[in-house]
């Protein structure tokens, strides 16, 4: 692991997903610029110390030397967004495969370059597009790719939160990095939230955003990044949609939401209820479809190899987290021992994915500043 | 009442909110463009044949040469909104006060003339925008004016239908005259609806839309009019918005919802359920405000004056209706005695809402017919 | 109308749903037995001198003596639960139809006497449980007598308030009489709402309460009434269940919810949020069920029949109300001319329902003060 | 661990919860009473085959003989109730601290038995009801503890499933072994669920139940143990209130809820939504308490002391159990180094919830074939 060291928030929980399914240990790691920093956060996870080091170049260069069956196998790379970057080239570039939080790097120059050497090295690349690990989004995803709502006319994603309605920048670590462009890039909520809806758009669709029409805003003052997305949507097919984000949405905790439409139905689906999924129909009632290992009757194959409990008992975000590197650890598997991988476990978020988000991150910033409206995705 | 015969819909929920509080009474109606249409419906509703009229022309006549203690007092025009701006006109011109379905007319032309010929006459004209009927519509509005959310960064409207996912125009006379410009005028889902969301965002916060960004799109093949709305909000204070509505979001009923986001906390309404009020602050749990005539310690004297019975006892879309209906008689009261209405009573949307309204419709289909990125509202 | 002057609370809200749908004009009242309040209650309510009276042995003798076509046709009774019974009898003997707030009398004698009446007199007389006028309460009737749910297992309803959590009869006129035996009669929360909850479980299922066991408790110091109710159901089909209603759960509102549950499924209605349905299946989505004119394709006629406007637009309690009104007004009609009522319009809750509301309160009673576990109802 | 292999439920629940914090590590197992099973299970979690056992006592004998920090530190249980028993008997005098699934026996003689051991050896004992590990009980219990209710009055604890609304059993071996009255012990529901929600209540009100009046029901035809439980309650201070449960529900999940009311408010939490928690006031708006490392302002140490992940990003039913054993190893850890746990690490439920779980259960079977309305617990 690269960062998530003392005082990060989502290292703990890459290792909390990692680990829950009994597939993966965590053996080393790089967790903070600060070696003294990455030192004592080794010892808190019960690393032995010569695992534990100052940076991730010297982390790379020790795990290669191990003999094969004692390296790490992959590296999560869970820093602040510009250093995915150079971590990610160098772990590919040492033959590691990788999970690397999103958005994948701080220009689609670089995405596309880490993307180049993912083909070329043949190694697996996630990106922790968290939200397509829910078995709702799974459900939802097949519901409309088999055909169930019909052809989509109209897609509303929203993702409001509201923590940073104040300068929290100024005391925060977690909303310092994020509000800074050094670190996090030229996009500050479109790249930290605007991008999991973007994401999750196109996974449930599986239609492509054809053009946008953007307007970011930073709506506290003296804030560096934008905190606030408001973008029109057209899709490739014709449907039509709007997708909304912010980060001063106040008293909004972290409620993405996603609305498709067809000719023949709907869908709604609300992270903060992930185990609801509401299908809409013409001419009958609504129904309330629901995570559960005991609805195999009527969930599909997706929903149902990522969910573990029975109805009921809900499942959550570290859950969805989990979904994704049990399914990363499937494939790596898969992948030492030469098997086919199935469906189910190569449906999880990677390097294309990130590529893709950049791209939509750039055009969003190039729409904004534009005074034409319509502005199409390369 | 001129329209709402036998068939139509709205005219009937204008007959149960008028009379539900006992202070207004139907004693005449031109019902029907068809004469023996007009005639059995006014027998349906019980009024005796001579104040059953073929035409509203005719109607007005008759009423004007009648002693003036046994006239109608006003006229409520519930007919397609292509007579709205006649009959008004000849209402205002014969004296009578006016109830009117919204949009107010079909061009923003008439629907000055009516504005001035409503300043003129000093006559009473309300226009049904019903949502704004609603307590907790009240209560938001009051606290969004009264400083509790401090100063507004952003407010999201939608305002989701799906009853016209298919073209049901060809068999059902709503539906008929909804999607035919002859007589809706020139916008469809954005005149029926979106000027409804619009409407509330303003009445809400009190801030005026300065320019927008609209995608108006006709999703069901053949449609005539638009059917879907999206739309970017700039508000004059410097606030963003989003604005998106719809008739063919498979499976919606209608989900009028609205979010208002200040620097200190944030509201959150839905039409469907709207006797709850979510009220968002920064630092503390969110509350949930609630309808009831008991709940004077903490509701504002504008929620309190609109409801009618405890807490937990729904009220609901007629007697929202019946607040607008209640207000313009005590209006209508207080302006035969004399009289000078409390703030309370003349909180009802008048002839300038719906001219607003009407600008606002004619500006979103400049916008959407525009290259440009943004169109100002005059 | 007798009682529902100035002051009261449940007065106004018959008036109004009385008269929203145009079929039933309030023409004369007692209205107190102050006849000050009387009087000055009957000029608000723009009704003429000479039809406000003093007393209801007064407004019957005068309204008895006056040309038929001008008389009340019925009087609603909205009087404390002790005068329900002597102006009930008064009016039946009178020859005068009658409405009659719940519960229909303080002990059942009176109840059994007034039955009697009815049966002898040929007379009308409903009784407003007021939540069976909800549509998706006739619906969920409809559904478990059809059999959707299979035979019947299961009953849990329940009915927290908690208004009377202080000993507000101190100072509240409306908390005053409900806790007060002399004239609330034996029971406080059971007889107030307790039997509302008895009355739609068994209105729902069909079902008679066979036997019960009762714990009634007096939780505010010096209430002189019960104020919380537990009572275990057994129903005459060998289902189980539990009825529980409170006034003093603090912070509720008026919180019926019934829970039915057969061999094949099971439904859940709120009367909070009373247009929804939730229709539960053994193998498949829970469905959601909804108001609206629109529905027809999947409600029942029952539902249909009481339902004013399309889905999405709430209908409340006032509408409800007025379901009882207007189907009673429709059977009023046609017993005048002779027809025969529809099996819709008859469905309203009678002198029967009634005096099964008394039986419950008097065997609840008694069970709560027997060591005996199981008290059957006659 | 014992128990959990091939086709069980439950164990993979508690090797997901155990391992997600990286504390505690699966070293060993009597997976199966098939050894086979128990093999096979072994080697699907990685573990060598010396580590693997067809027996508990086996397994107790093996590990007791290696070297003491290679040694299994304490057993998990995750077994049909019949066996918790003499395993946690067994490893309590083989010196290894336990974790087990409740019911903690199949009788209070044994539980008692185990409870003596416990006393008797200092070892660490914990009884998996999982709910209480869930932050926003932890907080309810905080809030009724220090008084934010004042003097509680009433309780309702309902617990309703619909898994077993057909005869299951025939083919399911969850159900199996659950309606078998030599697996299960003599009680079905009210073993299975009806005591988890006698244990919510108690834990969450810090009171006692001190006498009950049951109603137990076979209502599913052959079914060989109760599927439905209805009990009146009364507490030791004289408080009252209802237990329902049931596993005859048809399309309920495991829908949990708990409403305690007092003096000065109520709060009300659900199962299958735990992050929010309602908390009702007699006097203003009802406030959402909601779950996140983010809500340290308004939430307890003891809330956040079990809390992962910001709010907005659901903590599950996984989690809740997670806490359970996060806070079992960290007082094992104290234990081992002789250090004071926190009163939040040693908010745990131990064999004394256990022991009172068959109290309650016992006392309920005899309630229910007693004539007498009231049977006092022990």
């Amino acid at each position: 692991m690269v960062g998530g060291g003392i005082g990060a928030f989502i290292g703990a929980v890459h290792r909390q997903a990692a680990t829950m399914d009994g597939m993966i240990e965590l053996v080393c790691g790089a967790f903070s610029t600060d070696p003294e920093v990455s030192k004592k956060s080794g010892e808190q996870l019960f690393l032995p110390d010569n695992r534990v080091y100052g940076t991730y170049e010297e982390m790379i260069v020790a795990e290669r030397s191990l003999p094969e069956h004692e390296q790490m196998d992959f590296i999560s790379i869970v820093t602040p967004n510009h250093v995915h970057y150079p971590v990610a080239k160098a772990a590919l570039e040492n033959g590691f495969h990788v999970v690397c939080e999103k958005p994948l790097a701080i220009s689609s120059g670089e995405a596309k370059e880490l993307a180049s050497l993912v083909e070329k090295t043949g190694l697996q690349f996630a990106v922790t597009h968290t939200y397509t690990g829910y078995p709702m989004v799974k459900q939802a995803r097949h519901m409309v790719r088999e055909g169930a709502l019909g052809k989509i006319r109209k897609v509303v994603v929203e993702y409001p939160q509201g923590w940073l309605s104040t300068r929290l920048e100024k005391e925060n670590q977690q909303a310092s990095w994020r509000t800074d462009p050094e670190k996090a890039g030229p996009a500050g909520c479109l790249g930290d939230i605007g991008t999991h809806a973007h994401n999750l758009a196109e996974y449930i669709t599986g239609l492509r955003v054809a053009e946008i029409c953007a307007d970011l805003g930073s709506l506290v003052e003296g804030r560096r990044l934008d905190d606030d997305v408001n973008i029109l949507l057209r899709f490739s097919n014709g449907a039509k949609g709007v997708l909304h984000s912010s980060q001063i949405s106040a008293g909004e905790e972290n409620a993405l939401k996603i609305y498709v439409y067809g000719e023949k139905g709907g869908i709604e689906w609300h992270q903060m209820e992930p185990n609801t999924l509401l299908v809409k129909h013409l001419d009958r009632p609504v129904e309330i479809y629901r995570t559960g290992v005991d609805h195999g009757n009527y969930l599909s194959k997706a929903a149902m190899h990522n969910t573990r409990v029975p109805s009921g008992h809900p499942e959550g975000y570290i859950e969805a987290f989990a979904n994704i590197y049990r399914n990363f650890a499937f494939a790596l598997s898969n992948h030492m021992h030469g098997e086919e991988p199935s469906p189910e476990v190569l449906d999880y978020p990677t390097v294309k994915a990130g590529l893709r988000g950049m791209t939509f991150i750039e055009t969003a910033i190039t729409s904004s500043r534009s005074d034409k409206k319509w502005t199409p995705l390369p």
